[in-house]
């Protein structure tokens, strides 16, 4: 029997969760919430005869929903996911999980114990090209990964709801986990705010992690060209991933520095090496459609769970760290301003 | 009558300045002082006749030198610089100008007490890519500046004498200085060490400027493409200089955010304006001949100076506090890293 | 009253006419013909309530469609498209619009006499591109044009109805028609045949056109990397339109020769200017939803043709011509190769 | 002993030329014979002491020149080689080697009845880039060759010797022959000339090799673009070479068609294949270098010739073909022209 599923909240990303779900061999879509009437016409028009209510407490209420998808502002989600979860349905919610650690904690421990699948939509995880970057690390060819560089910058959109911080930095963080199981140990972050004061447009965040690895972060809706560019370095050989790049969205750099022995490092020019680069072929299968599947393979416990309430904690423990950070230092560089005028 | 001029120095950049100012119709090139025989028989080569000494001293006690041209390592500006001035000599002094800034302030008294030209060679204020921008930016077209975003990335060449910091943030802070006179009033930087651990190799910081503009630079000798990429976010258009485009060098985008006044920030999402892109032809002109017929201009009083001492020693401060900052933020991370383990 | 459309065949473009149709504030789809049923099957789930039938005929004895669309494969157009014109049906063929001069010449005459719409669907008429190109050339700021130069190239997908020249060239054809009005006075073409030797997957085609310009085409299927790529040079400036460039899919060169009278142009080398490149913003409306709207302003009388029968019917002339020379030429390269072996 | 060269000619590419064979240690240059005085002092200033001569009987009548570089223009080529010949000495000319077939065997002639090289300077194959497509195909990863796709197109430089097709097409040719040793069967040429209507300066060129492949060149001096492109279509896989492309030179696709028996090629679609991207790494030694130290291995006898004088009679074979076919047929284009107007 396939699992009926709830949608919650038909915004941007809507169309696409209702056509994957609705594809899926796995899962149906039974009913649909959405409190702005157009909204719905255009997912009834998307799926003639879907069930569809304003109100997300009604579609929760469904004896026949076993699971929801959950696509609302950020400030919802964890409201809407512990009542779900309490009601018995499975739950896959769109990043970032929630808005703060407490109610990750809260929304994981209910999980825990109602035994239901909770699961965040890192879609990304799901693409061709980061299944083939986890291939790549796994392999080794990489050899100790040393640094990530992302650089994840476009013209808008803004968001009303979340900052360019909460927006765009979700993506890199759980992908960075999903290739290496690592801690951060510290978090260096800073911003500017073009629009409105309290929301940054522009976020330039650095994490060091415990095994040392660098991680940094050029995040921006303010920027005239659109860059999606993921840098990995390694001991061995480095990876450039460019999504925007349609016929090789993925370079491996056969190029390196050959390492001294310690004692030599300090008055030693290491030797460069640049070699060969390969650029593997990328699976062109839509993500979404890979999330649905490993969604519903969670919930029969087929799959092991890559994206799981733990994973999405993770990356808003990340989130609230760097938000905090973030904000004293922006009152620390507003405070400077003002007095050296 | 010709500026006589002695090179002390001749190193990787040693032969471009040779060639330069033997070309130059305001200047010759009299002297040359390099401790490596080979150099000097290299140098010889390029320009038969030159004398050349194996001491920096032999050549500032010359007398036909009217001013010198200082190419050595960084360590070593401010002894020789200082020499030469107080000798009587002009002096062009490759970037950064000193190693402190108690360096860089004796060595601007001593030029202003005896009224010799200090100049460093922040080069690339001569190319015709930074004419262009700095021409754009005086037309006003962008707006008021609110933003620069610089990446600035390779793979090596690893300096023994400076770290990535000091081998590429003089480009920047110089270029940046030359647009925009504003003071910096924070500052955010960590790093990376790969190779040496007291020689950061990667290096993220972020200036934040007086009067409401950011500055970021992402530095690199461990990326395996080379980027060279500046961005400056205007509030009515923006600007990409990507220097390794042959065809493009700088685009300029009438992109941008409709603002919308104080009170509506907070509740309205601002709208987008994406449009044309221009891309003025820049000119190929050698950038190291225009900087060599500047300290010609200046020497002779017919040109103001747009990169001499005070300027120079401006960068320097920029770097030391940003120096201090990237050594106790890294000491912490190691801090941590260690607490971790 | 909404102009009922009947849509013949449901392929590879059908999803896209038929989206389109639907979605016209002038037009709607009233019934669809296509032989294989899960085909049909995919049209009704697309548009739930479709009158969908397995044979042309059918939806063209219908009397309440008013037009219909022919996107079926090319041997197929004329007898359809005479057939829908002879019941009084208004017609919106897909490119070319027949297989042979007298097919067309057929066609325009019935259109003639029944005063019923006769039109090509020449998608690309319709794009932000070539409606930024149209306007450009209008303007006069190219001059005077001396030459296109396309390349059109990608792997795949190979027709099994026609071959390269017929399937990629009436894209150009069609574009530079509609930029240019003249009369082609010479026919050069050649290619080659990788897999089946009587369809040639790569050609290579010139024109030359009465009033002294000049079109080439290189076209294949055989290419690793898609290229589209259409080049007009002006005695003024020159064009690159890349149709796979995000960021630019128009660049305007201020660059090229200054001309000498005749009569020094044997002896003296032309001055160049390379000057700025602008790159006007395009619009990304969907071209088809501008094809149907076109087709249903000329159906009402209220928008001149811009791609009727005659312009059709000049396009497959040029197609008739050049395949008639390519075959000559192929066959005479086989004879050759044959003696020389 | 070091060879001793003379070298005839000091314009574009005289001074690479010169730095070159100066720097060899096979070689030394012992005379230079320029006709103007300016042209032979920049000479005299990069290799101080060099004899030098307006005339360049003068050098091939020196006693102690045992071989001698022409870099004139084409014209001269055959007359200046010929007379170095039948004086004794080794001769290495620009390409192409002469104006004409008949100028070209009469050279083959002298050289092998006097026993000398005659060697013409296709630089091209001593560059890093075709090196290793060299290596690439006799490797057999490309699998049979089917077709050359050469776009070689800038803004200039206008030539007043040659036209494009002789300025442009040797580089290609001369590749070519060096890849694959088949014989060209057909020639389809066209053009078209901007400036002089004598001079072609945009030219399309398709030569049909014996053994099945096809090459084809779009050369121009009128592009706004520079594009120095070259593929090369096997039956298992395909390489570009972006000559402009810092990063990746060559790209070797591993994509395809899955060709079919014979007798199914006309009724099935063939399958794609589309597969990963490798980039060599190439090396960056200058190609001249190169070809020096090839010219003196050759006049050792250490070398076998890889671009004698029967190599380059073959590419002077091709372009004299050419040029009767061009000629005819922009004779032909020009009156039917005339009789459309």
């Amino acid at each position: 029997m396939r699992i009926r599923v709830g949608i919650i909240g038909y915004g941007y990303w809507g169309p696409n969760l209702l056509r994957n779900v609705a594809a899926s061999a796995e899962c149906e879509v039974v009913a649909l919430a959405e409190r702005r009437p157009e909204a719905r016409a255009r997912a009834t028009a998307a799926l003639p005869g879907l069930r569809t209510y304003d109100d997300a407490e009604a579609v929760l209420a469904l004896p026949d929903v076993d699971a929801v998808v959950i696509a609302t502002p950020v400030a919802t989600h964890f409201p809407l996911a512990r009542q779900a979860l309490l009601a018995g349905k499975h739950v896959l919610v769109e990043k970032p999980m929630c808005a703060t650690v407490a109610e990750g904690e809260e929304l994981v421990a209910i999980a825990a114990r109602t035994g239901r699948t909770l699961m965040v939509d890192h879609t990304f995880l799901f693409t061709g090209a980061v299944q083939k970057i986890k291939e790549t690390v796994e392999s080794g060819r990489l050899g100790k990964i040393c640094y990530f560089d992302s650089m994840r910058v476009n013209l808008g959109l803004f968001q009303t709801d979340v900052n360019c911080l909460w927006d765009l930095a979700p993506h890199d963080l759980s992908i960075i986990d999903h290739l290496m199981d690592d801690e951060v140990v510290g978090v260096d972050v800073t911003g500017y705010c073009h629009v409105n004061p309290t929301l940054p447009d522009m976020v330039y965040l650095t994490l060091h992690y415990a095994h040392d690895a660098v991680a940094h972060f050029n995040l921006s809706w303010m920027s005239p060209m659109k860059v999606r560019r993921f840098v990995i370095g390694g001991t061995r050989q480095m990876l450039i991933w460019d999504d925007l790049d349609q016929d090789q969205k993925i370079r491996i750099y056969d190029s390196g520095i050959e390492f001294r022995p310690e004692d030599q490092r300090a008055t030693i020019v290491p030797d460069y090496r640049a070699g060969d680069i390969y650029s593997p072929r990328i699976s062109r299968r839509e993500a979404l459609a890979g999330v649905v599947n490993h969604f519903a393979g969670v919930i029969r416990g087929n799959q092991a769970p890559m994206m799981d309430g733990s994973r999405g904690l993770k990356v808003v423990r990340v989130l609230e760290q760097a938000q905090q950070v973030l904000d004293r230092n922006l009152a620390e560089v507003a405070a400077r301003r003002r007095a050296a005028q």
